[in-house]
């Protein structure tokens, strides 16, 4: 028998209420409304650490879904992704108490300077012990970019330009500064750091000017685990070149299969080992005793799940207000060109049936831009597994309906499955980036980053 | 008997080796080498705790002194504040464990944005269940100013003009943006927020544009509790108009006398109440059984501090590279009117008396820019009470010659002593502010922060 893949778990969350399901912190059993407690994240980490979830992968947005109805009092109302606090800070909690479980946090290449954002993740990885990973993320809401001082958000050739050059400045504080060895904390010569072993980075771009060393000695990454999620040319192009995650979101197992297969030409294509790249996708589980009762769990979280909520963040997501719709009216008979290529290409709808707003309304508010995947914990487990072989992806965002209970029924129930047919391998310890990859705590002397390492590392300096 | 004001105890920490002690990490008992680990944090919380210190205080710098002998070796060498992490993210490991102490980071006004520099502290307030406080800096180091793209730092007055304009865009987001009461949490009528009760802030200055909400729920707080430092006579007037802890560096009763009545006029001035400003000095107990082993102590650890290093912070701190001079050169023949005057107004070298470089050295290598107090247990007490009663501080910012030795045994054998003096008053439950002030988590009426609280509370809103 062929040994199976090992199957990629990340708990998705975001430092909000309701994440991915707008209205169902209204369930007696939801636990988001706690979000800015603490506890809330020292229990989840808790309980990802118990079931070997692999991740906790964390969202976040700068600015408020304010498309829907023209304003923000739908999302404000719903609580859609906003409030929102920092998710950075939550990491270091989670941390102290795990031991395996990995950290990716989102943040954006246009809201910061790298100088300051490298010594962010460096320190992260520090305390984490080498458990960080970093969402490269360029796009942003208009409302966001409106509060940065910017009329409206940056053309997306320029995002993606100045992601380019903010990843290099990050890769040479990361890689290009600081020697293996620099670092000896030697009392008896009194010498902490050789600092001919130190090295400027001289960088000066187009956008950033950067001529010190990085402020930080080297962590045990050194550069974080790299997330992506690239949907369009140009991000796909920079995801396959930098990334070791690549988020994609697909309404089925067909629909992924076409990213899938994109994805692995291109990562070949850019000079990178296939295998570096772990393709995950996005879904929420609903498990019950028997398929009629998961089908009434469903049903029930449809019932709390909120239709204006949830076109507040496809409102959000896609620049398009569904206020005026009726329910029931479908989308192809949406009577504007613009609105019905944009829901065709939303990559949460199933562009093979019809859909009414309704449906689409339902869709999102269980599970988001994810699809829902919905049975007994044989038949998520068959489900996840198809997704696996079919479609070819290495794993899952895990997307919670009620949190913290959609993780710890999966986890008790689902996660025990997957191990009994194979499928979750053997844990492996050390940093997040050798747990997932199993070659060691560094990226791959090919990768771009590594450029900067060799250059350090081969040359002889004064 | 009168009444004694309490003195309030700040622990001075930094996310670096050694931080006013250059050198002294080279010391068999001290822990500093430790920075990086989230277990070093959390032992000095726990450590703190204990003997019921007010507050920690992290101090940062976003650059590397390399103004002694031309370069960043020096530094290197001795770790003088390099490598240095990021503060931010050791406060809510240390707010776990702990449930009195007070927080106050650092954080430029010149390298963040206030729209999302205002969700940071947010978030912190809400995980450390209002015990943030927010130590607003305006200067940095050249080399600082160089990696964030700016050909050198800013002149003082505008370094202040952005300062205030940033302060008034983070209370217009703390204060004036989301009512009391607008967040309800309310399951039965599906209503998180009252949207109409949630302000876009319209802000639109001279360096920043903010139109939106801020991004969080209202903290405990508020409004962190605002510190600064401020020597210069627009620092002053910034801090004494802002501020609820000011801290001063003086090396003597008598210098440090005129700072605090300067400051004590101006916080009248500008319509404060005196007793709504904490004044803050630094300084460094070396505490033993006898005089004379307090002394020896005091001794051995000159022995082990970094002549070099510590004239790596003085060049640093005052752009004076000193790395010509003779170690026995006398500061009054330094053939420099320049260099004789930044030396003179150093605030922690006595101008009553002749310096050599070796002294200034010694001095700033226990202890940095502030005082050492040596002796026994009741001669420290003794002096920190004299320094209260003559000097008129509120408290103290302890530096440590080493950690956490100096923190434990200060805490251990002084602090029962100020208890039994009547120094420390009684324990107050809450936020960091009102445990400070005894007046509740919020700013008091008349700060220029509650203005923005005052007007979307009083106004009556659509």
């Amino acid at each position: 028998m062929l040994m199976k893949k090992r199957m990629y778990l990340n708990a998705f969350e975001m430092n909000c209420v309701g994440h991915q399901s707008p209205g169902l912190w209204t369930h007696p059993n939801d636990q988001s409304s706690r979000y800015k407690e603490a506890n809330y994240w020292i229990e989840l980490a808790q309980i990802l650490e118990k079931y070997e979830y692999d991740a906790v992968f964390l969202a976040d947005v700068l600015g408020v879904y304010d498309v829907y109805g023209g304003d923000d009092k739908t999302s404000l109302k719903e609580a859609t992704q906003v409030p929102i606090n920092d998710p950075m800070f939550v990491i270091p909690l989670m941390a102290h108490v795990t031991k395996h479980l990995g950290f990716g946090v989102t943040a954006s290449v246009t809201h910061e300077h790298p100088y300051l954002f490298a010594r962010k993740m460096t320190t992260l990885d520090h305390l984490t012990e080498g458990r960080i990973g970093w969402n490269i993320v360029t796009s942003y809401l208009a409302s966001a970019a409106l509060n940065m001082g910017k009329d409206q958000p940056l053309r997306h050739e320029e995002r993606y330009a100045i992601a380019e050059e903010f990843v290099q400045v990050c890769y040479k504080l990361w890689e290009g500064s600081w020697e293996d060895g620099a670092v000896v904390r030697d009392r008896k010569s009194r010498t902490f750091t050789h600092g001919e072993r130190v090295h400027p980075i001289e960088h000066k771009g187009k956008y950033f000017e950067v001529p010190g060393i990085h402020l930080c000695e080297p962590s045990a990454q050194r550069t974080p685990v790299l997330f992506q999620a690239g949907a369009s040319p140009s991000g796909r192009s920079f995801a396959t070149k930098h990334a070791e995650f690549i988020f994609i979101g697909a309404p089925t197992i067909q629909a992924a299969k076409v990213f899938t297969s994109r994805i692995r030409e291109e990562t070949v294509i850019n000079g990178r080992d296939p295998n570096d790249v772990k393709i995950i996708t996005m879904i929420t589980p609903i498990v019950a005793e028997t398929t009629e009762e998961a089908q009434a769990k469903y049903d029930e979280y449809v019932a709390h799940s909120s239709y204006e909520g949830a076109l507040a963040l496809f409102g959000g997501w896609t620049g398009v207000d569904l206020s005026s719709f009726d329910p029931d009216d479908e989308v192809q008979y949406v009577e504007n060109d613009a609105i019905r290529s944009t829901l065709e290409s939303f990559t949460t709808i199933d562009p093979t049936r019809k859909w009414t707003i309704r449906e689409i309304a339902h869709s999102i508010g269980i599970g988001g831009m994810g699809t829902a995947t919905v049975g007994t914990k044989e038949e998520v487990a068959d489900e996840l597994e198809r997704w696996m072989d079919e479609a070819d992806v290495d794993g899952f965002n895990l997307a919670y309906a009620l949190a913290h209970d959609t993780f710890e029924q999966f986890g008790r129930e689902v996660i025990p499955i997957l191990k009994e047919r194979g499928r979750r391998g053997k844990r492996v310890e050390g940093s997040f980036r050798h747990q997932a990859f199993g070659k060691g705590d560094d990226l791959p002397p090919y990768h771009p980053a590594k450029h900067y390492y060799n250059r350090i590392h081969t040359v002889k300096t004064n």
